[in-house]
């Protein structure tokens, strides 16, 4: 460390260094260094090749750039299906397959409209809007209502009928304060989810929603809703941080009234596919490792992030391993899950499918927190099975500790936790999470957003992972 | 972590969770929680006060869009300085002052003109060029020569008179496989430092080099070099990474000729001036706590990251601190140099007057490494300060390491290093340096290129080690 920063420091003034003393190159090596340990050797190896070897980043590129938004039952979700398999059919794998499984199947339809008129300023003002997913739409013509500023559904149960015959605007930020922006994401989402039900218990005709995002910008953020089945299911759409803003400050002044029409509808579920891939076991075949992540994405941006990253990731992991010359005692298997984003049906019917075939999944990693430098890995707290296999995980530390990756008890993923009745030690990436809300679920969550090393140190990282828990078992 | 974990989960399936638990909302707060060391409590609070109430941001935004590049000796330098003295006048510190200072006044003139032409494929192709700093420029109407590709200084010694009349042509990548990105820069940085001199020797009459980033792109990275005094000076431009990828497969099929034409003049030294804020100590006024930056930039982009960035965390790092109510022991002043990138000569003229004075500085920390989300401090090995003072500094890695910081030997930054006669830790702030060379010294070094919470979450870093350091002393 020291040298490198007096090259930088130097390098930096015109101080004149001596002259023609030429910088070592030392070149990256595929061996191991004199005495090194062998697993450091091969975590060494792995994120070497990570940065010069793989073909992760194009993946992405042509999952972004090709196809684009590929929400569930959409043709980009099949083309998503085809590329992803013909890609993992390249890397000389066991065996890749897909897996027929049956998916929400909402469509967005014609841009949404969402308008606000004060009482005093009447000037129409438009807002930036994306209908929640699995919304369902306003009437042809739109709904028109007042507007009625919350910052919680308890909020709403304390106002009950005053709501009714209103647009119902849940206004609560992320908090800022939270060093992880998944916690902060996790103590606004209720709002996302739950708000249309809520306030249409009173009577309220229609939501409007803050987005979910820590920056104030003009970007809205889509996401899924749940409706309760029992509730008139009402229209729900999410506004811009900044509109958020203004909308607020416009209340504050004078009543307001907005007009919503969105053009959104839910079919029938439709037929998709999972897509795997996997190297056999030479010792444990029937000791599965799970890489995953959701190849489905929202439908405004190009799911760059969420979760084309994770997807291209989760393939380089098998790829790296290859081209390393690995031969794994246990089964690495790359599941490439459908559906996560308005339903989780894919990650439904692959435990379900390992339920009925009775497969023994010891581990499984979820990628599906964006492309980020990677941090570590959290360990799902389910408590019959952490505390042997984190103190066996963590005796590991040392060897990632070098890369930046800490271990500690947390979640994982929302495809990967499906497979819990299987006892399964269920992981999550970590990787930075401070920009992440910046792109999630929005129009800006593009190729051009993931960094190629990032990606590829998260990749690295995962297969690092899989390597010590595949040669040491768990 | 898993609480919050499970709430991201069930927030993005449709399952339906249990519907009208409300999330409790808990308030961030600046009091100490119940039994919380008190370190703890005032660590959390300068965070929670950064990502909150820190005008650092606004800032930057001006001194990126309102000012913008601001090169030694530029008017947008004089402007910078006026700026940031009128924000730390704003904060009640103890003092602020300008500290006059004599700097490096380089200009790059009209805009570069280098094409390439093959002795088989004749027509022109223009390159993404811009003229190293501290460059003589071409003759008026341009120099031509017949390119010749090497990979080190070392080449071109070896190579010896064959480079006579030629333009050379440094093209040895940054190394992709260091995870800091700083010893591939550290490692390559040679050739645009020292290449054109080690040419000139030779006889050569220009200078390519390929840009010192990691990334293939169109933007050229401009940077200093340094002529050896003895040698003529000839012209050196920096062309981007897809061009010197080109220009490289150019050179496998054919002979290549450049032309390059480049406008840029050295002046005299011209007057300027570092800006300096202090908060005086209660009770050892006499030791001195430095927080630096350097207010100069390269003038293609805007600064943003390099350093901009550290600009308005040094500052805010004396609003945090006066915002929390603070009383300091210690001296903690904010320097903002002029003149890093081409001289460092605020940085000389701030040390030799700290040296005139007898001041006592005890430690200093730099923050020239982007406005990424922090990793950690680098302690500086001079070995008769470091051993007993890094002890007491790794006392604290408990109360940094929440925040994802770790306290490693290494480097410290170009502008405090001339503090080092004063047997001062110097210590560099380290944030995640992956993406730092996809802007360093480029046209998209722009403001919104620097994520807000990332640079806060830097500041709230560099304050809780002055803070430490003020309370316990070195």
């Amino acid at each position: 460390m020291m040298n490198m920063m007096k090259m930088k420091m130097s390098m930096k003034t015109k101080k004149i260094i001596p002259f023609l003393a030429v910088l070592v190159f030392c070149c990256s090596t595929s061996h191991a260094q004199m005495g090194e340990n062998p697993d450091s050797a091969f975590i060494r190896q792995l994120h070497e090749k990570a940065l010069t070897q793989s073909t992760a980043y194009p993946w992405l590129q042509h999952i972004c750039l090709q196809i684009g938004g590929r929400l569930s039952g959409s043709p980009q979700a099949a083309q998503a299906v085809e590329y992803t398999k013909s890609m993992l059919d390249t890397l000389g794998l066991t065996q890749v397959w897909l897996q027929p499984c049956m998916v929400t199947h909402w469509v967005r339809g014609e841009k949404e409209e969402v308008t606000a008129t004060g009482s005093v300023h009447t000037d129409k003002y438009a807002l930036h809007a994306l209908a929640l997913g699995n919304s369902v739409a306003t009437p042809k013509e739109g709904i028109t209502g007042e507007v009625v500023e919350v910052h919680s559904l308890q909020d709403v149960e304390n106002l009950k009928e005053q709501v009714r015959g209103k647009i119902v605007f849940y206004n609560r930020p992320m908090n800022p304060t939270r060093l992880s922006t998944f916690q902060a994401y996790g103590e606004a989402g209720d709002q996302r989810r739950s708000g249309a039900s809520v306030a249409a218990k009173y009577g309220a005709i229609g939501v409007l929603t803050r987005s979910l995002g820590l920056r104030l910008d003009n970007h809205p953020h889509t996401g899924a809703l749940a409706y309760k089945d029992s509730i008139e299911k009402i229209p729900a759409a999410a506004i811009s941080t900044n509109d958020a803003e203004k909308l607020s400050a416009m209340l504050k002044a004078e009543k307001v009234k907005v007009h919503m029409r969105t053009n959104c509808q839910m079919f029938a579920d439709a037929p998709s596919n999972n897509v795997i891939g996997e190297i056999k076991g030479s010792e444990f075949p029937d000791q599965i490792i799970v890489v995953g992540a959701h190849l489905d994405s929202w439908d405004p941006g190009q799911g760059a992030h969420d979760d084309g990253a994770g997807v291209v990731q989760s393939m380089g992991v098998l790829q790296l391993l290859k081209n390393s010359g690995y031969k794994p005692k246990r089964t690495i298997r790359c599941v490439l899950f459908m559906n996560e984003e308005n339903g989780t049906k894919g990650a439904a019917q692959y435990a379900a499918e390992a339920a009925r075939k009775k497969e023994n999944h010891i581990a499984a990693i979820e990628s599906d927190e964006g492309g980020f430098t990677p941090r570590g890995f959290s360990f799902e707290a389910i408590p019959n099975i952490l505390p042997d296999k984190f103190a066996k995980v963590t005796q590991w530390a040392d060897l990632l500790a070098p890369y930046g990756l800490d271990l500690s008890k947390g979640g994982s993923g929302s495809d990967v936790e499906k497979l819990k009745a299987q006892s399964t030690l269920l992981i999550g990436f970590k990787p930075d999470s401070q920009r992440y809300f910046d792109y999630h679920h929005t129009e800006i969550d593009t190729f051009d957003a993931v960094s190629k090393r990032e990606l590829e140190l998260g990749m690295a990282a995962m297969a690092s992972l899989v390597y010590l828990m595949d040669k040491y078992g768990l």
